[in-house]
């Protein structure tokens, strides 16, 4: 059903289960004769890896992507890229009362309805390992895009009640977000999240919250006027991810509280553009009828507490009895400081695929003269 | 791009511009044999028709669908399905204006950055007249899911400020969204919804609003693992529609503030169903791990306030010189109730389109007994 | 299914049935700001139309295209193209006997096999009609290839027994072919080819050929390697047209009897070409790996005598007893003049969309130098 | 581009390259639930290896495979199948001449031409050894049709001038396939073959001929009528395989000389069939208008010669400058033997493609009673 790929042109396949011998993604329409090399790959999967800090599971995954096909001396060859990832803490024993017992929040009782099966080892296929897949093809897509100028950065904006004021994407350094293991650019904000976190933890229990995704430098055009809008294919990219039970972009749900008049963000003139157009403010979240409109695309999600937690739950089995759940293993209290370079991945991997769709149908110089790849 | 297909298999393909002569829907892949008249189109292109009272624009479509394939005495024959709406009332002069000058909020300026033109007469392919097409498609994946039992009903839940506690949906009648002309079934907040928008109306101003879209009857299973989540076709199904920008599932952006042993939904024993297991409460919206859970499925949307107002706005025109524009034409005060059709028949797209995969892969009997098409 | 759409980026998809009011064609991604008119549109449908000879079904059905969408002003806009045709001569009278017998060579049978009913009309989704709808979208193609210097030829390459000798695609002229009725344009070839249809028509029978179809000018680099080779595209593209049974390239089934120091094709130097290189001999068709060589590429198909004579044949009914149907209504005594038009759209559709797929991964100047769109 | 996938919902993808660490496959959308171990794997895969008699390549892959995932307790669990071959024979040196000068007939110049870059240690994405993957994958589908009733049959049928004569699928048994290293079921032939073969390897130099690759059991109503007809998909997967140059079904290019009397095979009640109809005769080839008839379905193939000849070559470099090439390493004096295994994997790949999309529109039980899976 092609359910494990991602994109048309910049295409990503991802295989592989938890408690496998490991995973393997493979990046299909990478333009040939970019610079890659695994250390590339190495600082996102670095951020997505567990055991970070105490706000993260300590589970020791090896992260150690292989690189088997598609990069010839220190170059991409236009052919297909495959990474490879072998696992090697299967602590499977750690599952073992989940192989009768469905897990509240998890899809154990899901993958037995549609399949008639699950990993009684784990998550199996379903398994958030596998976005170590995501986070290494968006890493590629990430470079790529840096060639056409544009840079995608991500930053926890909420930990339950604890919110960051709104920031100006253009504002945010990589730096500021990854100076404290919450990855939250407003210190103070970040140290409230921590400790919120960190009673969360001792409380057995779990947190949920928000994180901001943005783009800058994407240039007017990109984007499809009708099923395939920048918008619908991003909000796809983003509820693709585990635990991702929200989207919006600009101003999102606010918007259904406002009028018009207020809304709509009058273009003027930006002579210091190529294109020479903006807009004052930013509701429209960079994208205007599907198509980015040249200012910095915003986009938000929301993502629920871990459902993994380490209290005892109610529950019911395969058999269909009442009986209750105590989840073993080592899971994040909060999936936020994990989730944004996950989500940076899938924005990027949006991006190029609509850079190479652009390309295709408008070549490079696009129909606007000024507008230059 | 295929930018103009939705689904895999139960695939919808549009096309068609505002000004042109008409529009043309092609539906793929529908079961041969389901009884389908030009009658089971009507209702809901009635409901997604302009001017049905002051608060939708008074402009005067013909929206006589016209099938012209696919559909054989009384019958469709598994064929694509054409259906053909002729365009009838063109008043072009009365976006003479725009011609020039870029109107925010709308596709005007990111059509000219891709495409280098756009249809000087109005939205062209942006236009949302498109949804005529969607709507259409619609009504025929409802008929289909009836057939195995599903149905998918949406209504408003806030306009502005006013919003709709949350409804059960099981609850919700056709027939209480339809009792009155802003589509929520609590009569006295749809009074409050009514006034609110004719107070912006006569303020020549719009304003946004919400929408609940639910499913109910949808057997656990429906949905894919990893990319194809069922919550992530949902999400990209909703924001291709215009105006959208927003989307959640379940508890959505509320979960960002909730602990795991809030959120999760504990498994009871539910003997009174076929696969014999509910969830107490339904924060996971009716899917779990992106494959349905046999809860009710729940998803909201966030719809901007109309970017056509009567009132003069600022903008630049192609010569990228500050203009001021006065969008002129029949424009609607607040899109919340014409959305309610196109909300609902992009959600019976997407679950059409998982019935057939979940056929294909796990057959009509799906992997566990009890599960009947 | 989207069996009704091919190519990936020049994506081409067709609705409609022999006997309904008409056919749809959408044309998804072509190039912004390319001129075309109905005009363009015209010298292949006439040649493509029935009734242009005694060689060809005397049905009179008017080929005349109106385009709905995409085309603003003489030039395509970007946005998806749609082309409607309308059906006037739907004799279904002539079709009545074969509303209950199975008609042999036809796809009556496997239609009720499929989908449990069929057109009684006629042959409804599967009727050769539907090519009026590929001959358009491939005069858009061939428009849009010419912009990069492609043309595309085809002709009648054998009737039966008789024979065209290889011809140099580079001196074959649309003239020629079009010199006479069969479209062969060795004309001493073509009167044989004739005589030999009207003795078949006489004889109430009909007969297969072969038709040769070359692109000429396509530059080396258009193609993938894996499973979208270029042939492999080609193959489909040819085998989706009604009554063709073969597909070669190059040598083809020739090759089967060569040895391999007489089939490879030594590579030379070609200074008068902007990349330097060519090979003696063209064995290989064009293509190696799957991509093009920037040799002539060049294919030949193979079409069966109509299905539909004039004679009683035996055969069974729904009601699976024998009987014998005779197949009244005008059909081809030989498919292969109407063919070429058909066989050159497919042809021109398969390489605008691999055009638009190299451009999309390689930039419109390539990874060589001295290519340049 | 997703040029490294085939089907839609039986969809192989497949990664790698000849010199790397290893290929990898994924097959997604094979039903749950289907017995399914290593050794379902291995005997396709041997007949594939090289090595297996002085007809083939003397170069020792180990085709080992590893099923990393899709597969639990010796059953398809319903996720992605990911098969990992590790590469052990890398000889790389055996191909040092080749780094700056172009082999005819091979992929190497328009590789270079497409993407500024080709693999110098070899074929890289080009080799044919990315075929282990798709004959592993071709061995799940195999098995995956058993369970329906069809049995998919492949046979060398000419080599060179020795022509095997028409067989009768029903009759070859996959005994007399494998009784004789070149895979003739007819033994006084393939002893011509051998020893054709026999001489053109000693005079250095390759040979070509044709297979046959048919499909038993499947019952009427796979494919679809238009654009995906079952013999375009045929046609395109055979000629998606290295070295393929033609490909045609039943009476194929011999129908360009036959006349309709003659080609059209008469319905006749088939009493002893569920659906209770056949056909005299199968110039068709068991596909009517794109769908299956109930007949069984016959293919042939022609391939080139092994374009890998042990004599030295005229050609060009990379700098355009005229080279001679002798291109070392091992390889096949004909591919046909080899070429068995790699044709029935696609056939069936494409057949259980078809298969799944039959049961989504169609559901299990068909449209006709009588059908049943």
């Amino acid at each position: 059903m092609a359910g494990n790929s991602f994109g048309k042109l910049f295409r990503v396949t991802t295989a592989g289960v938890s408690h496998g011998p490991g995973y393997v993604c493979v990046v299909d329409g990478c333009p040939p004769g970019m610079p890659l090399e695994i250390s590339d790959l190495l600082p996102d999967l670095a951020r997505r890896r567990p055991g970070q800090s105490k706000l993260t599971t300590q589970r020791n995954e090896s992260d150690a992507p292989e690189i088997w096909s598609g990069v010839h001396n220190g170059k991409t060859d236009g052919t297909s890229i495959s990474i490879v990832f072998r696992n090697n803490d299967q602590r499977s024993h750690d599952y073992d009362n989940i192989s009768k017992l469905y897990r509240p929040g998890h899809a154990d009782y899901t993958f037995d309805a549609r399949y008639g099966h699950r990993d009684p080892r784990g998550g199996g296929r379903s398994s958030a390992r596998e976005t170590v897949c995501r986070v290494a093809a968006g890493a590629i897509a990430k470079k790529a895009l840096t060639e056409v100028g544009v840079r995608v950065i991500g930053w926890v904006s909420s930990v339950g009640e604890v919110e960051c004021p709104a920031l100006e994407a253009e504002k945010v350094t990589l730096e500021a977000v990854e100076a404290n293991p919450i990855r939250c650019p407003e210190p103070a904000i970040a140290a409230k999240m921590i400790e919120l976190i960190d009673t969360v933890r001792l409380d057995m229990d779990s947190i949920g919250g928000t994180a901001t995704m943005a783009a800058l430098g994407v240039p007017p055009g990109w984007g499809e006027p009708v099923f395939d809008k920048l918008k619908a294919d991003l909000a796809k990219a983003m509820l693709s991810l585990p635990a991702v039970t929200g989207f919006e972009y600009g101003s999102g749900f606010r918007a259904a509280r406002m009028r018009g008049s207020e809304h709509n963000d009058p273009f003027v003139p930006r002579p210091d553009r190529p294109w020479g157009i903006g807009t004052e403010g930013n509701h429209h979240g960079g994208m205007l009828g599907g198509i980015s409109s040249g200012e910095t695309i915003v986009t938000r999600v929301a993502i629920k507490p871990t459902s993994s937690i380490p209290r005892a739950q109610k529950t019911v089995g395969q058999d269909l009895q009442p009986g209750e759940i105590q989840v073993k293993g080592r899971h994040d209290p909060c999936l936020l400081p994990r989730f944004i370079p996950m989500g940076e991945a899938m924005m990027a991997i949006v991006l190029m695929d609509h850079f190479l769709r652009f390309r295709a149908q408008c070549g490079t110089k696009g129909p606007h003269n000024g507008i230059s790849f």
